[in-house]
Formats: structure tokens, C-alpha cells, sequence
């Protein structure tokens, strides 16, 4: 395909993540993304689409889900063009998801830049945001670039992963070439990457253009991409359903991450500072949401002696916690969540336990 | 009242707590002793009643009781004669409390030995505990002694008062003359007293005749000793409910420890080791209850990943526990608990919060 001089820009919003981790509030029914856990309102997907306001219209805006919770995406999103809607028929990570999106994005836009967003993120600073992604956009218009959006760390997380950058700018302002990707780490590296100022958080915030990552897909995930040819040949005829369902369910589960952008020689890298956070598990809304002095986010009906530092997320009953410190508490109709914060990651234990004994009820 | 060669045996079991630490199970309608904390069919009240099988006669067991509890007490002790059912106006601590009994059982079994016992206890060695009753009484009805029972501590328990007692044996075998009450010491002390060998658990319960009480009243708490002499002069006429209701309030609120104990030279302790546990906070549970290999006692649908030392005590909903430890976990139908087992004194501020904010629903 050839360049364009203007490309089309579109978004892709990533939204099949089951969100165990924010268990027993989300739901295989209805998962975090669908969520408003901070309760002001909007779900953390319409958020997502509303942090795109006056960057790109509508029906260039593309929401990609599990088959499941297709009808619940319409649902919050009446706006979007029911066709701009795509399911996956079952959860295959990342390279597969923003696959079949390019796909699509191809037959009907041509060369377009596909900025890629996940569902579930919290930003707090919009038009900050929304300026570091016009500029994601137009160095993804410009060139072969796959271009991430990086987040300048504000403390030494453990569990993120981070993106190593160059010092020296690229050819585009603002713009650095990464040296590497590096998986989650010790806190002691962690407080090293911290310091040392080269280290990025990896938002999982991506721009580039159709033509550069179904090329990248050539190179690295080759199956990924013949399954996006056979996609964008039945995109919009009669077959689409058929073949995607026949397709999808055989591709390797991988992440862009790992099996595209690590490999690519052509990565950039944005760095920014947004007020981003992936509101990864529970302990999260302690960060992004408001606390109370001692530290303590409090949803519901809570009382508290001697706590800090703790979130709790309450149902219909009050909750009381006394001499509490780093625990998170969520209470709802069938089932009561207590979990230290430093291994809130590991309530996806309880979820895994509950599928093997077949409890689907609470799941 | 002239010495007796055999007095009459009675027990006088206290029944006025409220059972606050065990909020939110405990209420105001039903505290702890009216209620099986470890769903073993009997409440506490019931076993501390059955613990007296073979000991005395039903007729000669009392219970003094909240007038709010009086109604419960009764339909959880359909043997016992209703007269025996003494019903305090207000609570005032357990000075007051056993010189009701005393007024009450020296009308009407004369210069009776009182065995004094708290209805919330736990003692897991029923017939080793009813051979050191049989001592106590033995002891109390010989002369003029107020005869406490001491428990060997285990641990260094630093929620319990504790008894000095000298090591030469009184002139009865077993007997041994207290030498202080001291209150609930610290970690440092606590161990010292359990390594000295010197120190016993306070267990509240006592044994000592009706004369013996009351003399000890008139010495130490003349205000009290009057009300005894009044409540004696009217105990089985129609006087009786109204004098009660008239002169029970105005009394000090004392325990018997302080007020009588202390202060007496004629105290004796019986040291014991049959299994007993005040049962004060949830901790408790872990204590007197079976728990799994990993410290957690777990009443109800309780799920945990890397969870020790806990107390789960369930209601209707599941709960899962993440990385807890030394963790209180309480659901009931309209309010949860979760608390540090170290804090599990300070349940009491919950409900004392929940007393001045009027929220009546959740005691």
C-alpha cells in the first residue's frame, strides 16, 4: 500500500481483559473495563473513548472485545458504529486482538494510524494526555515507526514493566528510540531504573500505521498475519463471522509486546506524564482515587479505628476495621474479599479456585 | 447467721455482659453468652449450666442476667426454676451483680456456699474442671475464706489479670493464700509471671459462703452490703421487683475483684488447668477452636491463598483471604469486621461509634 500524504486516524480500544484481579467486583459478566470502580459515573471504557474526544471522530474510534460482552460494549458506547464493534471469539492477548483490528482498519480506511489504547487505564490529566497522543499519532504518520507512549515513572513500581530509551532524540521531537523492553522488576532495580532516568513505564499505549504493523507481523508472528489477509479479505462481506470464528481461536496467544515491539527495530518511544495508571489490581484505587488523611480510599459505608493505608470497597453493609494496615477489603452481595495489599495480584488464585470447583456463581 | 455443719450448694452464674469484642455477631439483642460462637449447638450459657451436671441440684443454680435478656435466658434454661432467674436493672459490674445473688440465696437457702461463675467462658476439660469446682466448694464451706479459682498459664497472656499466690499450701491440701491481684501486665511482665511459676489466670470464677460475701461487702462496699440487707428483707415478697428497680442503679459499678477481692485477707486461690479461655476477643477462636494446618479458624464458605493465624467467621457470603495474617474476618448479614488480632480489644470502638451516631440497626 502506498503512503498516504494525510492518513486517517483511528483508534483501537482494547477491551477483553477479564479483570480477576478486581474480583469479586468484576465479573466474568461484566469486567473491570466495564466497571466505573471509582463510581463517577462513566466506566473506565467510556472514559476511554471520551479521552478521545476532538482527537478523532466516531466512527473512526474501534472497540475490540470478547464475543461475551459484545452486547454490554454496545450498550455503553451507543455512539460508536455497531460495525466498529469487533469480538474475538476467545481471548488470544494482545498481537491477535490488534491484528484483527488492523485488519479491518485496512479494508475500510487503507493505510490508516491505528492508535492503540487499552479499556482499563486511569488517566487524570485528559488534554495533557491528549496532546502526547496527537503527537503519537503524527510520528506514526510520518514513517515506519511503531511508536509507544511512555510514562516517566513518579516511584519505583514493581509492578509495571519499563521501556529503556535513548538519551539523543530521534529525527521528531519528543520522540526517542527505545534500546529495550524489560520485564517487571526488583524493587531494588526498579529504584535504579527510577533514578537512572532512562527507564520508562510501558503504558501499553501504541500508534502506528496499518501497513507498519501488519509488516511487523510478517516478520515476527507470520500466522498473525495471514490470519489478518484472510480478515481483511471478508471484511464487510457476508464470510467476516464465519472465518473469524474458524481463525482467531487457532493463532498463538501472545502480546504485541513480546511477540511484535521487542523484536522490531523500528521502536519509538514517547516519554510523557499524564497522571497514567493501569489500576492494575485493588491497592490501585489507593493511588488514583481520593483517600481519607490516614490513607484510606472508603466506598461504601466504612468505619475505621486505627487504619491506614488500606482500600475498601463496600457493598450494602457497612464494613468496620480496626488496627488495619495495607489490606484491602471489598465487600459484595455473595462474597467478601479480604487481601493483603502486597500480594493483591494473587487474587486471581481465588478466581482460578472457584473455576476448578466449578462455583461459576461468584465468577 | 450461725455456721451450718452442711450448707447448701449454689451457683451463681453471671450472665450480664455485653459482649461487645464480639460485635458484629454479639448484639445488643443476644451478646456472646447467649450465642454458640463455635456452632457446637449449646450456647455458653447452656454449657456453663450443664458443666454443673452431678455438681448441684438445678433448683440451687442461679442466674443474674441483663432485664433486656431476661426473656432469652429463660427460654435457653427451661429447667431451671423462673425465681432463679435474677434480672439486674442496669449493669453494674460484678460486685453488685453477686451481692444480689448473695441477698437472694441467703434468704432462701440460709448461710449457702455460692459458687460464682461467668456464663462466657470456655473450659475444654469438663471433669477436671468439675473436680476443682468440688475443691473450691469444699474449701469455701469449711470456713471463712473467699476462694478464687487460679489457672496455670500456658503463655504469657497479656489480655488476663493475674493471681500471686504463695507456695505453702494453706491448712487445706491444694488451697494456697493469694498474695495480690495484678492487672493485665505487659509482654515483659507476663512472661516473667508465667516463668516464676508464682503466678496464676484470674478466671473469675469463686467460691465463698453467703455470710462470708456479705461480711466482705460491709467491710469494703457498705453501700452495697446495705442494698444486700434490703434485697434480703424483701427477696419472695411483692416488695421485691420495685425495691430492686428502685436501689440496683444507684449502686457503684464495681467488680467484685476490685472492690472485695483486693482488699480482703482472707483470699484463697485453688490453682487449675482444665482447658479454660476467657473466649475475650475473636483471637479467642483460634485458641479454643479446631483450626487448619495453617492457624485459621474457619466457620462458613472460606476460601484462602497464603493465609495464616486468621479467624474467619462467616455468614451467608464466601469469603476469600489473600496473603492475611493475624487477620479478624467477621460477615453478618448488615455489617462486616475485619481487624488486626492484635487490635481485637478495639472492636468496643466500633460499637461505641456506632452508639453515638444513633445507628441503634447495628448493635
Amino acid at each position: 500500500m502506498a503512503q498516504q500524504k494525510k492518513p486517517t486516524v483511528t483508534a483501537v480500544i482494547m477491551a477483553g481483559g477479564k479483570g480477576e484481579r478486581f474480583w469479586p467486583r468484576s465479573r466474568d459478566r461484566a469486567p473491570k473495563q466495564f466497571l466505573s470502580l471509582t463510581d463517577d459515573g462513566e466506566t473506565m471504557l467510556q472514559q476511554t473513548v471520551r479521552r478521545l474526544d476532538g482527537l478523532l471522530r466516531s466512527e473512526h474510534i474501534y472497540v475490540v472485545t470478547n464475543a461475551e460482552h459484545l452486547a454490554l460494549a454496545k450498550q455503553q458506547l451507543p455512539d460508536l458504529p455497531k460495525t466498529n464493534l469487533l469480538a474475538e471469539p476467545i481471548a488470544r492477548n494482545t498481537a491477535p486482538c490488534i491484528a484483527l483490528a488492523a485488519a479491518v482498519i485496512r479494508k475500510r480506511h487503507g493505510d490508516a494510524v491505528m492508535l492503540v489504547l487499552p479499556a482499563d487505564h486511569i488517566i487524570r490529566h485528559r488534554s495533557l494526555c491528549r496532546d502526547i497522543l496527537r503527537k503519537a499519532m503524527d510520528a506514526a504518520a510520518t514513517g515506519a515507526h511503531l511508536v509507544t507512549v511512555g510514562i516517566t515513572p513518579t516511584y519505583p513500581e514493581t509492578g509495571y514493566g519499563y521501556i529503556e530509551f535513548t538519551q539523543d532524540e530521534s529525527a521528531m521531537q519528543g520522540v526517542y528510540r527505545v534500546e529495550a523492553f524489560c520485564e517487571k522488576p526488583s524493587a531494588e532495580t526498579a529504584k535504579a531504573y527510577v533514578r537512572s532516568g532512562r527507564y520508562l513505564w510501558n503504558s501499553g499505549m501504541f500508534a502506528w500505521r496499518t501497513s507498519v504493523y501488519c509488516n511487523a507481523l510478517r516478520a515476527h508472528l507470520p500466522a498473525v498475519a495471514d490470519f489478518a489477509d484472510r480478515i481483511t479479505a471478508v471484511c464487510d462481506t457476508p464470510q467476516f463471522d464465519a472465518v473469524l470464528a474458524e481463525e482467531f481461536p487457532k493463532l498463538p496467544s501472545v502480546s504485541v509486546d513480546y511477540g511484535v515491539l521487542e523484536k522490531s527495530g523500528q521502536l519509538y518511544t514517547i516519554p510523557a506524564g499524564f497522571g497514567w495508571d493501569d489500576v492494575g489490581s485493588w491497592p490501585a484505587l489507593g493511588r488514583v482515587a481520593k483517600t481519607d488523611t490516614n490513607g484510606n480510599y472508603r466506598n461504601g459505608d466504612i468505619m475505621t479505628v486505627g487504619t491506614k493505608n488500606c482500600v475498601f470497597y463496600g457493598g450494602k453493609r457497612l464494613i468496620a476495621a480496626v488496627g488495619l494496615e495495607n489490606i484491602v477489603l471489598v465487600d459484595t452481595d455473595d462474597a467478601v474479599l479480604a487481601c493483603s495489599a502486597e500480594n493483591a495480584q494473587n487474587v486471581r488464585k481465588i478466581t482460578e479456585m472457584l473455576r476448578e470447583q466449578g462455583r461459576a456463581d461468584l465468577l
